[in-house]
């Protein structure tokens, strides 16, 4: 996995498109935002249910998360890393989200994410996305105050 | 990603580490399962912190985790795909647990896993994973009775 500003045509080409799925979520932009994804894609999401399976599942969730912030959505991430082959990548790092939401309330949480990507037909696309906070053992309440 | 039968070499190669994982796993031999993991492993987990940084971080873990069951623990994989290439893949699915704790509680759960691998001097080797349960938003609560 590589931190490194010396990347290879795979880790540049997976950062790009980590770029762009950052602006189509701050801008809450669910078309651009879908341009990335598998119809294979199985995703796993920070609240339930356990698994979310096609890209209109996540269309759904993503239109409905998207609509409870009140203008754009803060999204940066920290400890980025990338591993990337010729035709199978991954990465992972922490996202921090941010923004108000329509109730009046601020967002500020991090959360873990694991992206999955597969070049198909000479693209890389998202099979896979995994997104989640760790729980408490003694509360059993989802920690949503952590900080890196 | 793919469930099919017909493996190319490297998914046969991983699905064989996954197996491999899931016996040191129910056997609770963590000298065996910490032989799969890459110097550089970054690991998400179930419970908190946010994210664990190398084999010594992980291996105290698992052990500890170890320690709370009496007796071997239940292991199976759910709905496994794996998506496999030269030099990187990655894994995902659900882990259904359970066992009886120390205290005499039994553990019956589900979790999402994702494993993403590189192929380091011949060898792969695991260099991130990513265990969670979803929350459910309104009560703050991981949700840890959700079934597949």
């Amino acid at each position: 996995m590589t931190t490194e500003n010396f990347d290879t045509t795979e880790e540049a080409e997976i950062r790009a498109l980590v770029n762009d799925r950052l602006v189509a979520i701050r801008l809450k932009n669910v078309n651009q935002l879908m341009y990335g994804y598998a119809p294979g894609i199985l995703s796993f999401d920070v609240v339930g249910p356990l698994q979310y399976s096609g890209p209109e599942a996540i269309k759904a969730r993503m239109e409905e998360w998207f609509s409870t912030f009140k203008g754009n959505i803060g999204l940066e991430l920290s400890d980025l890393s990338i591993a990337a082959g010729k035709d199978v990548a991954f990465q992972c790092g922490l996202s921090h989200v941010s923004g108000t939401k329509i109730d009046g309330g601020e967002l500020d949480m991090w959360w873990r994410e694991t992206i999955g990507y597969q070049k198909i037909d000479g693209n890389w696309i998202i099979t896979h996305q995994h997104s989640s906070v760790p729980f408490d053992v003694k509360s059993g309440k989802a920690s949503l105050d952590l900080q890196p």
